[in-house]
């Protein structure tokens, strides 16, 4: 049998059984271990079951109300190692899927099944593009800018808007961008003047971590000219027209102040405060908003850790928290002391050393995972995330659905691998590292910086040179200790020792982004929806039970009509698909009955 | 033979014959009926030769210069109606090329050579794009943002720029891309305020005419969501951000004064002014550059033919050209007079129509084109650029490379039979246009708007509602008049008739691109170079002899380091490739000797 008659086989079998309502059918297609990841469609959800009871427990909620059908091919199936891997493409009721499907002797092991667009609301697109003009003459025309400018202009205050979205970065913006071109009215509050700001705003030195074949935004790729590694402020202006060019109603210089939800009412209440030119407070704008759905899109890195360190109060030079670090010249001949040894860390460490300062050290409180920008780009992205991969024929969107489709729970198994592969590439650089004293991980069980970020959303470096600073004494180091207290002029380490200070920074990371909805919304609110991200894997800063997915990211939480959205570039502009269609749905009273809302079991 | 093999068995021979400097055996493999179109890899010129002389006197003087090598196929050829057809790479001394070869019975009937990029200079793009940080720690880093701007604050003041670009239209947006990709310094200069203003500051009902697969910029498509037709200020929009993601140095609210060309010296001097916001005169600041190529890209359609009538001074009510006409609105109730029938008097008649004029009179002088804009997309452009061309696999760049395939000397036997299929299929709407009284056209030989917009530049309206508003007498229609005489509150007609009039509007086109250099140079210069644009076909307003080409755009002219850029977004798009190729020869020394500088038939 070829890959695609074994393929063809398994979806027709599996097909029949849906459509027959006979669960137990479906079930036994699937292997003992097997995982069935839906995005959406059967779910209205972001679920993965495992094994026949997972399965049977899906179809059993959910089989009658999706209507699944059409199921079918998309294109040859393959086989590697005894594994056949197939596209597919399916319907609903209410909407078309695509997804992927892995066999192994015929029977399922990995199965996606993911939302692409709901029937009757296709996005103008391609045959469905507006026409920009109406021919034949009318004389109530108005142009696309007059309409645009009255959209504007009403939206907010005589039209209200389905969906605010708080935070206008690169998460917001993509959102926006997406709900957009499903006809959901939506409003993006963004505190800072322009799009971009959030990048602009920080240290010169900054670029993404993440190569340009990874970081591409929805339905507008960067160009092939762009950098592998965007500087903060070119990542600002593209955002910026983007913004511009998506035609987004983003409401920049604008505050929330607040945010409560009328659940007899099904709407927010949502104050915000639209600042004036030039910060002038008189023309300051309180506006009240009214949408049904809100979404915080404040950045999975938005709210700033602060250790609470005793004598803080009496120093004498600066003390920031990372996110605030925006001028490393302005230290030129001074004395820095930066807490922490993440990316953050490591970035501001160079980039006082490259601008003068008398002194730099990192005092690193744990251990770390340091991973080398070229080797990461060769052996974790290269496959699915670089000009060799588009080379091949994977595009953006193969990649990322390659990428869906491999559950969370074994994800580190094909993690693994790669990061032994590096300790051994870069063998001498990892022991010139540990000979300076650094403290080095590579997660708890070794599947290095993808599941640290997928499961803590920090604890490691993607290293582009500061490593080196470390190796050669030019960034002082302090491992295995903690500031203990600070002095006016220094700071007193957990050994006893004391370092002469004039700036410290406070690369202390970030917590979890139910922490916005505590400031936002109420403390009650968030701990109703409780932790945002994390997969449960009972690792450090992961705590158990098993979550399957991120918890509370791009679907429904605890909290009716609240959403949080965020993430790194590549799965802002995958899952805000998913979150627009959910919210898109709902506006149009598409039934969404929604599986698999689990236990709340941490509050941050 | 299959076609692969009939290309490959021509191209073999073309080879050894090019290769063995044997000009008589390649001439053979030409038909008595051929057309070599080369684009700047033998000629360092745009330029057409035809049949065996024409092949013979090319090879003379260019074979030994060009050394052409490699030449293979792209792909598989393709047979139709006993045509092979294929696509070719090949190389010369300094450079990379593509093409495209028909065969008939073997031989060849037409062949087109374009180069693709300078070896050595290719442009940092996919594999070779920037890696945007540069990793390692180095104290004299400076950040994208600062390299950014201090270019921008050098560039004409510390720096000279290599090239200066007059007219910041799209034409000169797209060519300033191209260079900044091949590094060469360019400034743009533009007398509006943004880039975009030539657009927004048009009527407001203007959309682009041609559809947006025919209209991308180079390097960044418009996204699957553009409207199939961009309304004015979309694209407005679009060139504003296109202007910042590129970095272009655009100097925006900046007029040229004048230019002179320093033989000698081999240097152009530009005085330009440089206003200060708001327009404040205190703030002008005058700017001499001196850069080493001009290029005049104001536009094909720049420079205003304004008719001189009698009486015009005694005017009481307003009287414009179409290009100053903004506002339609402002003359609802007035009796309005549009002289023309091309394009802007159509779209300004429907305008005043749909804005509420009391009357609205359009003055035909002569014969007309119409085309409806959906039967021009279904017969004219599908399948080439439009979603249907995309699905079948035809890129914008391929379209580009099979349009410069057709040699413009027979491109009209292609385009009459996609006329009388216009005729026929619209017959009705033909019929009722002439009972309306208006004069019809097809071009001289029945070749139709493009052939038009190719050899005149000009006496086509691609119709998307004003048509039927002449049909309905809602636009009145007075033709084959001219206006006589202009009264203080009338116009009086050639017919004797007199017309009451609030608002004149002069839709009587542009001159040719060469009175820009009259105006900005010299006339003697203008002259030198003599008339821009036209194919010398012989036809109404495109005097012989046959030239070819296009008359002076995107390729050398008699007057050295002087070059016009401009034509349609498609047309600037694609030869905007060449003419960036040839400044960026000279700009590094590469020997560029011009073949087929023809006379100079016609001064404008």
């Amino acid at each position: 049998m070829t890959p695609t008659e074994a393929a063809t086989t398994w979806l027709t079998a599996f097909d029949r059984a849906l459509a027959a309502g006979d669960i137990e059918a479906a079930v036994e297609l699937f292997a003992d271990e097997s995982y069935w990841r839906d995005l959406v469609t059967f779910t209205w959800n972001i679920a993965t079951v495992e094994g026949h009871d997972g399965v049977r427990d899906l179809l059993r909620s959910c089989l009658a109300s999706t209507g699944p059908g059409n199921w079918r091919l998309d294109g040859e199936a393959t086989e590697t190692d005894g594994v056949v891997e197939a596209w597919i493409t399916f319907e609903t009721e209410v909407a078309r899927g695509n997804g992927h499907l892995r066999l192994v002797d015929g029977t399922c092991f990995t199965l996606l099944t993911a939302m692409t667009e709901l029937k009757g609301h296709e996005e103008p697109s391609g045959d469905r593009r507006p026409m920009g003009v109406e021919h034949g003459a009318d004389p109530e025309r108005r142009s696309w800018l007059e309409r645009r400018r009255a959209e504007a202009a009403d939206l907010g205050y005589g039209t209200q808007p389905y969906c605010v979205i708080i935070g206008g970065g690169q998460g917001g913006i993509g959102l926006g961008a997406r709900l957009r071109q499903l006809g959901v009215p939506t409003i993006i509050v963004e505190r800072n003047e322009r799009p971009g700001d959030s990048w602009r705003n920080r240290y010169k030195s900054l670029c993404l971590h993440d190569p340009v074949w990874y970081d591409h935004l929805p339905y507008l790729k960067f160009p092939d000219n762009w950098p592998v590694f965007s500087p903060k402020d070119k990542i600002g202006d593209w955002l910026e027209m983007y913004t511009t060019v998506m035609e987004l109603n983003y409401w920049s210089s604008t505050e929330c102040l607040g945010a409560s939800y009328d659940e007899a009412a099904g709407e927010w209440t949502v104050e915000v405060v639209r600042h004036g030119p030039d910060g002038d407070p008189d023309r300051d704008e309180a506006v009240t908003l009214r949408p049904t759905q809100l979404v915080l899109a404040t950045g999975m890195s938005g709210r700033p850790n602060v250790p609470e360190i005793p004598g803080a109060d009496s120093f004498e030079g600066d003390i920031h928290h990372s996110s605030g670090h925006r001028d490393s010249a302005a230290y030129a001949g001074k004395r820095c002391i930066v807490l922490g040894s993440n990316n953050s860390a490591h970035d501001i460490c160079a980039a006082l050393w490259e601008s003068g300062a008398a002194e730099v050290t990192m005092i690193q409180r744990s251990s770390t995972h340091i991973a080398r920008s070229e080797t990461l780009m060769e052996l974790a992205l290269g496959d699915l995330y670089s000009e060799r991969a588009v080379a091949s024929g994977v595009t953006t969107e193969m990649a990322d659905m390659i990428f869906a489709s491999i559950p969370y729970r074994i994800m580190h198994r094909f993690q693994i691998p790669v990061y032994e592969a590096m300790a051994e590439q870069d063998a001498e650089f990892y022991e010139a590292l540990e000979k300076a004293g650094f403290l080095l991980d590579w997660g708890d069980d070794g599947s290095g910086l993808f599941m640290k970020y997928l499961r803590r959303g920090s604890g490691y470096y993607i290293d582009v040179g500061a490593s080196q600073l470390v190796i050669d004494g030019k960034i002082k180091l302090r491992s295995g200790v903690n500031i203990e207290r600070i002095e006016p002029n220094s700071v007193v380490l957990t050994d006893g020792s004391e370092l002469p200070a004039d700036l410290i920074v406070l690369a202390t990371g970030y917590g979890s982004m139910n922490g916005w909805a505590a400031e936002l919304i109420s403390q009650e609110v968030a701990d109703k929806v409780g932790k945002c991200w994390g997969l449960g894997s009972d690792t450090t800063k992961d705590p158990g039970p098993w979550e399957g997915e991120e918890r509370n990211m791009w679907k429904p939480t605890k909290q009716d009509n609240l959403w949080f959205h965020g993430g790194n570039l590549h799965q802002s502009r995958h899952y805000s698909l998913y979150l627009a269609l959910q919210l898109k749905a709902r506006m149009e009273g598409i039934p969404t009955p929604v599986y698999g809302m689990g236990e709340v079991h941490h509050l941050s």
